[in-house]
């Protein structure tokens, strides 16, 4: 059965596997505090030479975003997401649990938007001390459509930001594919805009691991307390910062990143060519058409693939393209599509 | 100067007073286990005589919601709402403060309906533990727009919360209001629909106070507790129960409620035959009038009211009867709206 | 039967009953940001004419700590008291419902000492982020054991919270009766040694309330937030800053104190007289003979007062003077104690 | 430089890196419900062939005790622990962040009596809603001193637990190696006497991950839920489960606890015979020597281990073995502490 389903269905590459080997009789500090990790957090640092921020390595995203916001926001304080956001879904009120709200507005496609933050934080504004604070802002890049936002698009929202004295948290479980997608920004870009970023490795040929990255000076006081006290401490650190080093390594995280992405386009045209409807179209890996019934009947049987949504006679389904993702998969996969849409 | 800006701005019915200087030299047990409150809680329980409802005395509207709330969930667990609900906007976060999330659907008339609880549902239950669980929903009636369920509608939300094993809460801030507001029902019949309601006396002729009346067994275990940990345990816990007890002797209670609804009935009245647009139509104690920039000068020189809404070329307002408001007052404004509708 | 079991077991002086019928039909300002409240704050800030502090009103104690502590810590910080504090034990977890712990060091006569605080303070930061960090302490003054800090302690407090950059947190449930019990400093003095502190009013003659006095910058912002969130934001605001206003105008705050000591002292001498043993002297008006078994039986009869401890053959047990204690009703007391002292 | 820090500073045994690279290819279902940990799940089950227990694994230990807790308390209820616990001391408030008090007693070798757990059940009780319920009480095996419980002190625990209707949570960070040091009972038994308890492997042998075992079925309902918010559900959350399937197979779990209890024996020994006073004695993998300032400065020259108490003229340290600990390491480290002796 072709594997299309998600980005964190298989192991890692080869090349980690091979570091966990060399360093294993080694022994390193615990709960990150190790040289491995120094050295992890100097290689992404050498990609922001004009910064100077703090990185921390965390096992998985859920754990991130809950320990990046619970740092951040007193009590009262919210923060802006966007209704498609994964902590406004898919975290299980891991953000609630916290302690704070999750203020949520529309998303536009996946996105959120200077106008939608104004009119969220002039409504609580209107009434002061009866609402939550909104404090923060909360946005994926590549989002949970595969979109990306532009350069333009980061430099409003830094501006509103700054106007409204908002911290900008920039979810990157899925950067790599963003960076790479033909956005005119790099990762040495991302501290003008961005307060505090991720960067995802889980989905970026990892085993698992996401790097924290606190450009905020004011954010960066006491993370690590929040994060023991988060469960987001590993005792064996170096694992993570490990991953990241050899991610960080001879450009593979972007290799692996554009070569997802470029499975992901070969799909897309394929799919253009055979006259699919989209529910959105993308430059990273995640690939969403829409099938009628009898297709999904067909496709289901062979490829291992998600229902994103069920409408009335069609189903929204995603392809997701991975660091093991194989051209002949990709191949196969077209081959089956072009059939379908002849049914 | 006008006093129609809302229902909690003056002190109490004069009954309250005399009865606070009557017992003032007695002495009670505290937190709420006096003799006092015992009767209060039995002269409640005997409006429904058919259940065995728990009582508990609060001292204000967000800490009863938050103590309910807090106290029906499990950590994960989640509560649906409509987006006008109090609890979903003027809490500062409450709620979320204890963990959960409130979950917000469009409001129709300020109400939830069983079709937007069902879609919420069904999207939380698409990817199960990966959301939070909706184990509750929360309704206000008279709602935050002043509007009231009808006798079918709670028949309606009581038969989807037992399909999706919800609770149904009810805030009954403004409960006297819907009560004597025409519907076929009476307090008598609330807990055959409702798990657990609250009682608002603040709004209804009282200093301060909400009762909460626990209808479901399963709710009631240990209540009290949650009460003391959410700073809701008055240590005079007479003077609420006091309060209680004196509104519902003689039936003031409901007379104050429906001397809120004269009185706002008149006014809506007047309003309409002025000519005015509306923002919403109530048969409560709260009218919500649409007026130029304007009217809006000249009746706010004379009228203490809300802002409810700021239109592009109009304002939302909105006028507020208490048990305080009497016939004169409501002919003088009906007098400046005549003059304003004028202008 | 005689009544010594508390002191908020009856109403409140008369003059509040006064003040609340005088304003009755006045309409006010809600949630606390009417005149009369200004009016209070004014009256207790010109107690501290060097200070500019700022100050809230809260409807009880358990609310008042729980919003203060929320109020000042960050996730994961930490609160320092002793183990007889009223948040480390009678508050249902209330500070630990808001995510802090609360650190415990044994009490020495209900207080906590600059030693113990040291010691908690240099083991946390023994192993730093794997601890919670200790940020704030909390004292009682009175302390629930009835004793009063000198003014000493209070200097040497500060001192070791300005070393270790701690707040330094004083519940003054009780403070009028501390205030009064003939130590050498007054209200004008708390601010030179207290970043936030509280006067009591619900066993100082009110019927409730707490002011919160907030004398570090640091503390003030947003506060309202806080209280609105954790529900300790009166509707009717007033209600609390009417009775503030009330005691202290002509010097009724200390005067209501003074008798709850000086019937307190009369008790204390008589007891002293009889030979009972005592579990903890005081200044203040809170009494803990120790009693037999023989004895508890005769005096319990007779009198409302509570067990403080069960011992083998014994019991401490706890007379509280309080506003409405009546020199005859002490008489008689010392006339039963009298008696049983024979026994 | 010797390692003898602690047990989780090295990689892990090579099987575990063989088993990640034979699966690297496959393809899994996320999030723990993949077909190994089935497998590993099944395997640990067949240790208590009389129960049916449900199995999670988590990736980590602070992570994994939050989840249990936060999972099994309502918002009231506390875990009653003793003072050198884990969830106590060095989690930085992980189950206070939840919202729930740990009430501290006092360990007996690091262990919690029946007798401390009654007495702090019934302070609570005495004044009921004014204090936390106890709901649970949490205990580490091996401890944190290194010491182990016997049947005879479980089964009492189990008694009290019965009778005072409380939880009973083990945390078996270092089950291992009190499994195998000497105890006349197995893991088979433990579900007789605990209601969920935990299997380390983060120091048994595995890169990370512990799995929790829920016996009660009470216990056992939407614990996925929770995992989820708490962010301890792994992506790729066959990776735990591969290494506890490792772990089971062929015995490894308990031969490498076997390992490190006779490492540590051979070092005790030694130590017995050279003639250090002992902070505590174990039959577990720490080692509590006390050693003068003289041998401490000649010690960690050569030797990496910790200091686990400064007193006034002598150091308690730590010497702890792990899966990696080799003979020769041993026999060096006897050296080094025989002419330390001499010093």
């Amino acid at each position: 059965m072709l594997f299309f389903r998600n980005d964190y269905g298989k192991g890692c590459i080869p090349e980690i596997l091979e570091a966990l080997q060399n360093t294993n009789e080694n022994d390193y500090e615990g709960y990150g505090l190790d040289t491995i990790s120094k050295q992890a957090k100097e290689l992404i640092s050498s990609h922001m030479p004009d910064h100077n921020p703090d990185i921390h390595f965390i096992h998985g995203g859920t754990a991130t975003n809950l320990t990046m916001i619970r740092s951040m926001l007193r009590s009262y304080q919210a923060i802006i997401a966007c209704d498609s956001a994964h902590i406004a879904t898919h975290e299980t009120g891991a953000i609630e649990a916290t302690g704070h709200k999750v203020i949520t507005v529309v998303n536009k496609a996946g996105k959120l938007t200077p106008e939608s933050i104004r009119k969220a934080y002039d409504e609580h504004m209107l009434t002061y001390e009866h609402m939550v604070y909104p404090k923060a802002i909360y946005i994926s890049n590549s989002t949970e459509y595969g979109t990306v936002y532009t350069k333009d698009e980061l430099i409003d929202l830094r501006a509103i930001c700054d106007e409204l004295d908002l911290y900008l948290v920039m979810d990157g479980a899925r950067l790599g594919v963003a960076l790479v997608s033909g956005v005119d920004y790099t990762l040495h870009d991302l501290p003008n805009w961005v307060d505090i970023f991720t960067i995802g490795a889980t989905k970026n040929g990892a085993l698992f691991g996401e790097a924290v990255v606190i450009v905020n000076d004011e954010l960066k006081e006491d993370f690590r307390f929040v994060m023991k006290q988060s469960g987001s401490m590993l005792a064996k650190g170096w694992l993570i910062g490990l991953q990241f080093l050899t991610l960080f390594q001879e450009n593979r995280f972007f290799d692996i990143a554009m070569h997802e992405n470029n499975m992901a386009k070969a799909i897309q045209d394929g799919i253009d060519a055979f006259g699919y409807p989209m529910f959105m179209k993308t430059n990273t890996n995640q690939i969403f058409p829409i099938v009628t019934k009898e297709q999904f009947q067909f496709l289901s049987d062979k490829i291992s693939f998600e229902v994103w949504e069920k409408r009335e006679n069609s189903y929204v389904i995603r392809f997701v393209t991975g660091f093991f993702t194989k051209k002949e998969d990709v191949v196969e996969l077209l081959s089956l599509l072009k059939k379908a849409s002849q049914l």
